[in-house]
């Protein structure tokens, strides 16, 4: 099954703030206040500026990207509980 | 009966959350901030750009979709209750 | 006599929710959040677009429409009460 | 005397409810949420659009309009009340 | 010495209500909604358009304007009052 | 030490309101309302036009500005305080 | 391990308020409305303009700036407390 983000938006998986990452990036389960870490999963096909052209999205499928904690809309795709949010809702990649 | 969406606008029959999808997207009934799944039954000509050019839809009739659960207004077509809402309340298209 | 609308506005003859249409679309008067129907009786000449050029209206004299319950402001033409609404609180064309 | 309204701007005399127009169109005393009756008495040189070029305005001196009960700013030109509205406060014109 | 308004700002000499106009305009004390009469002392050099360009301002030193009663912000330059507004403060010019 | 403003800010010297001004603009202790007056110490490169192209302030070091009273973000450069504004928050030149 | 933040914004070092900078910049403990100092340590590639083109950041790491004290989101970078922000956030450099 596929799941096609419309626009500027991107499918997230969470990755659980206890795992420590590949860089070293460490988001402590008591910092209620920090950005929330996760995988690019599926983007869209980016908004369209004002004269109707596609911007396409700075992000790709399996980036690991910081978003605010609260961002995105939850949805449940083959049994896995993923995110949905905007591409402006991630503040940056982790590489 | 044809019914024809204005411009940015899109004509939606609701899907049951009950109802598996062919794909294996589930959304219990249960999660009450999960998005609502549907079908396109028809699609507006395009909002315009900032000179006046349309802008195509993403989505085309057909295509199942998942969109905010409180997104739309309700009407009754044939008989049916179908919900218009805009192109930008749709998160994505399920393939 | 005849009242032009200006710019992106249209006139609007509203339909009884208990009239049948031909298209069998039927809008029962118990449904409060249910948009109303109407025909439209007049349409302006369109709003400009940002280098000033109009951009033309989507309906036309004739179209039956749906729009929101509460939109347009009443005016009374020779007697008969109509509505003056933004194209923009059309929801679309039932045809 | 001659005052000249400032770029989308015009000035209107307002038309008493309780004259009928040419038109037959009536505006009882009771209706409060109607919109008001008025000719157009003068007009300004049109707002700019982005490039900044002028944007004619849609209406003339001499044109029979109606506008929104509460809109415009009361002035006192050679004795006479009227009122300078912007063009966006127009509703439509009657002819 | 010389103020000179920045960007779209016009600076203006309050003329009292009292004071009859050449052209008849009479402004009673006792009208508190009415707009104030003044006269543009220096204009800036204008705004400028989305591409950057100036926007020349449409009144010029000199002129006989009408503005909003509470409009502008009140300096002293050489010992008299005057007003510091933005041009679209400023309702039309008497001629 | 040199402090360089961001796009349109600028940084600015205030100048106390009792001291009278060589064109003998005088702004009294008690008009609390009434525009502060500074001079001008360093500007931004200016912001950017939608074209991305930079639109140069249409202020320089060493001009004598009024700007309102609350504007800008106090800070202590080299000991002395200063005011990092925007280029919007000044009404106009003095010369 | 790098963090590469996404569009506009930037990753900042703050410096705390204690430390003397080299220009002689002080910003006392006390001052709590006062800007905090930081060192830029990644910026993103820049927001795009209307027509889809990138704005390049007008900081480049190692800039030392000033931005409004409760400015940006505190993320965790290998045990390091840092700062994601916009650069509209920033107000100016210190050179």
């Amino acid at each position: 099954m596929a799941f096609k983000p419309l626009h500027d938006r991107v499918l997230v998986r969470r990755v659980e703030s206890d795992e420590k990452t590949k860089g070293g990036l460490i988001i402590p389960e008591s910092a209620k206040e920090k950005p929330a870490e996760g995988e690019i999963i599926a983007i869209g096909a980016g908004a369209r500026d004002e004269a109707g052209a596609r911007i396409a999205l700075d992000v790709a499928a399996g980036d690991r990207v910081l978003f605010g904690k609260w961002s995105g809309t939850e949805v449940t795709v083959d049994g896995e509980e993923l995110l949905i949010m905007k591409e402006s809702d991630i503040l940056g990649v982790i590489s």
